[in-house]
């Protein structure tokens, strides 16, 4: 059963008398997962298409420019110091060969002993490719640039128009999605609205710039409580935000949203947060594999179902389990968990140990809609407010990786509270875009 | 002499009782003046092509991954608040037209009463454009992210290639010119080297990275003390700087710098830091008002010569003075101290005052080569080491605008003094470069 391959030395990795696992993808799953394996006797290799990991769940801080990138990301070189017989390699993996127990990449071939994907979700626009070409999304920090310096943009842009029509639009933001992601959005963009603007252009009438979230569904965030969900809303209402539930977008042509009913928005920033899907890897047999969502199908020890060398964990892993019939929640936890477990597990196949089925502890979950206004469902303690926006603020600063990224988030957040301000609002990915299409 | 113009309003900034006085270019000289304009009668527009400003003494650092771009910008609109009568627009200069007193700018066209010309400086590549395509210039926030992605890229690279020439050029720098930036890019890219890269790329022998510094004339930081200069050549050494004086660069192709002995690198990093030039401005007659390396020759008062009502501070002024026969040095003072009396000298002019001539007070130079090292020459005291390292950190996190910035920076610094690490080494401007050239 355990016939290792034959290594061919590529992509200069040496060969080792120790079974290789290779991880595609640097984020929660991978790095949890390659830091159990420090100590275990094995070869690891890591790739990620970029040279850092990025902590997710802040990057719309990064959009709405409270934060700036380099404190949210993190190099993945650094993740592997000191660990002997680990390598990291800046690639894009092209395809999986099963058969052969190889992948190939940009930079080359690679065999493997065991495959983990670990490369989580990518924005779904459910094949709506006029959405996908307008709207932005915000799951990377280029993306997440990007939508800075749109935003930027669109208020200079508002600036130098007599048109109140293209003005209006110019202001008018629509988030498409009322998960976690669009309630922190509207929540940051509210405060900019209410912090930012009226002091950064006093020569426009920032009052009329508007922020609305769209849920297709009849709540926000869905998979909260109800008593989180409603306080959101309220907290959302509160800071100025349009609220519009039961609405889902057909279109966006760079200019219109369109919706099922006869709803429209005349929006120039409309950010898409209604869903992501696993980013797939090709090579694996679609029709056994596939789950939902484009989810890879894994068994109770995150193996690829019909590939026992092949591990899925994170956003891109389904495993349907009692406590969760629609596989787990893609967010950090699971992925955090299934990568140490998987460690653990890995060590023992090689042994010929039984591995450890998967169970997922859920910590909870929370969200942040702005200042002092939180909301939180931990181990079936539910509150909202102050306290639950401290915590937010603490697991968010424990989760972070790095002492260096922690301090300067730590004395951003710290001067963005005093000083109701967002100081890192440089444009700094203009976009070249034709407003002419908002005039009338 | 003052009839002043009938302001059309144009980029929606409305018509005032008070004469207009427009600034192009927010870098110090810039927002010094703006600054000095507060409680002056005037309307003051201010243009720049990025919505933040740059504190260009630190871009090495952000090149090197020691800070964070957004903690050495600042943006514009803030520099502004709570001025009344003040506004800022994001545009690019085309042309001024000084007959109808008017510049033409990529959003419409606006008239002024006075003009100011502070657009600063360029890299100078002395004509030589094979030079200005392949190598990396380090005066703006995207070029020093750019050849911050550039470094860590051919790191990426040099671990992939069994041949050793390839290897070497990828780990070869060459930084031309032995002003403060080269000198103070070299010390920072010899401390990476020694610091990160080995716990980085432990899979790489990185003792082969070599970093050479190469200077037209018999000596580093020209402008200094023979003394500095004579030191921060041995701090360079003992860094393990190759040191080349007299050596003038002739050509670079992507991989070979040439020179004008036979003496020719390998390199696929070639930093150009070998000149500047004033960024020029169309419309103003070329024969009488540019002086050597693209500056507008301007008199006592900044007044551009031919023009009275047109004036030029900082790195774009060329001042003859008794002191200065050859214009003042290109660098933040000289700016910042014309912007200040410009600004008084403005009022006066406004009012049928006379205005004061300028005296350029030279408050010293001083650079920085790395870890406890630097060189001061200040008000005729030399001193070079740990104390001068304390004064230019000092003064660098005295003269950096904005309480965060100066917060962020200083955690930076303390964080990397202790950890010998540099935290912000993402590759966030990918180039897709073709290493195929270094192959024999």
């Amino acid at each position: 059963m355990f016939n290792f391959t034959f290594n061919l030395v590529s992509m200069n990795i040496p060969l080792s008398s120790y079974p290789r696992i290779v991880i595609i993808g640097g984020g929660f799953g991978g790095i949890s997962l390659a830091k159990k394996l420090s100590k275990k006797e094995v070869q690891v290799v890591l790739l990620d298409k970029n040279n850092y990991h990025t902590f997710q769940p802040l990057l719309y801080q990064v959009s709405t420019g409270g934060l700036e990138p380099d404190s949210i990301a993190y190099p993945l070189r650094k993740v592997l110091i000191g660990y002997d017989n680990f390598y990291f390699r800046l690639a894009e993996v092209n395809e999986v060969y099963p058969d052969k127990k190889k992948i190939s990449t940009n930079i080359g071939e690679l065999t493997y002993d065991y495959l983990v994907v670990a490369t989580g979700s990518e924005t779904n626009f459910f094949g709506n490719t006029e959405i996908e070409k307008n709207a932005m999304s915000m799951k990377s920090i280029p993306q997440s640039l990007n939508l800075r310096s749109l935003i930027l943009e669109n208020f200079e842009q508002a600036l130098l128009t007599d048109d109140y029509h293209e003005r209006d639009a110019l202001m008018n933001f629509v988030i498409v999605g009322g998960g976690p992601t669009g309630v922190e959005l509207a929540g940051a963009l509210a405060e900019i609205k209410k912090g930012v603007l009226p002091k950064d252009y006093p020569d426009l009438d920032t009052r009329r710039a508007q922020i609305n979230i769209l849920q297709g569904g009849d709540r926000l965030l869905d998979g909260f409580s109800d008593q989180a969900s409603k306080k959101a809303e309220d907290f959302l209402e509160k800071l100025g935000v349009q609220v519009w539930k039961g609405v889902r977008v057909t279109g966006y042509d760079g200019k219109t949203v369109t919706t099922k009913t006869d709803l429209v928005f005349e929006s120039a920033t409309v950010v898409w947060a209604a869903g992501v899907k696993g980013a797939g890897i090709k090579g694996l047999d679609a029709e056994e594999v596939l789950a939902g969502g484009n989810r890879i199908n894994v068994n109770e020890f995150n193996q690829v179902v019909g590939y026992p060398e092949i591990f899925a964990i994170g956003d891109i892993a389904y495993m349907v389990t009692e406590d969760n019939p629609r596989g787990h929640p893609m967010v950090a936890q699971p992925a955090i968990q299934q990568g140490k477990l998987l460690g653990e597990n890995l060590a023992n196949l090689i042994q010929y140990k039984p591995m450890k089925p998967f169970k997922y502890f859920d910590k909870g979950s929370m969200a942040t809609v702005g200042r002092n206004k939180a909301v939180c469902d931990i181990n079936g303690y539910r509150f909202q407010g102050i306290f639950a926006w401290f915590v937010w603020m603490f697991v968010h600063l424990f989760f972070l990786i790095g002492f260096r990224n922690r301090m300067v988030v730590f004395i951003n957040w710290v001067y963005n509270y005093i000083k109701f301000d967002r100081e890192a609002r440089l444009i700094i990915r203009p976009f070249k875009r034709d407003y002419s299409q908002f005039k009338d």
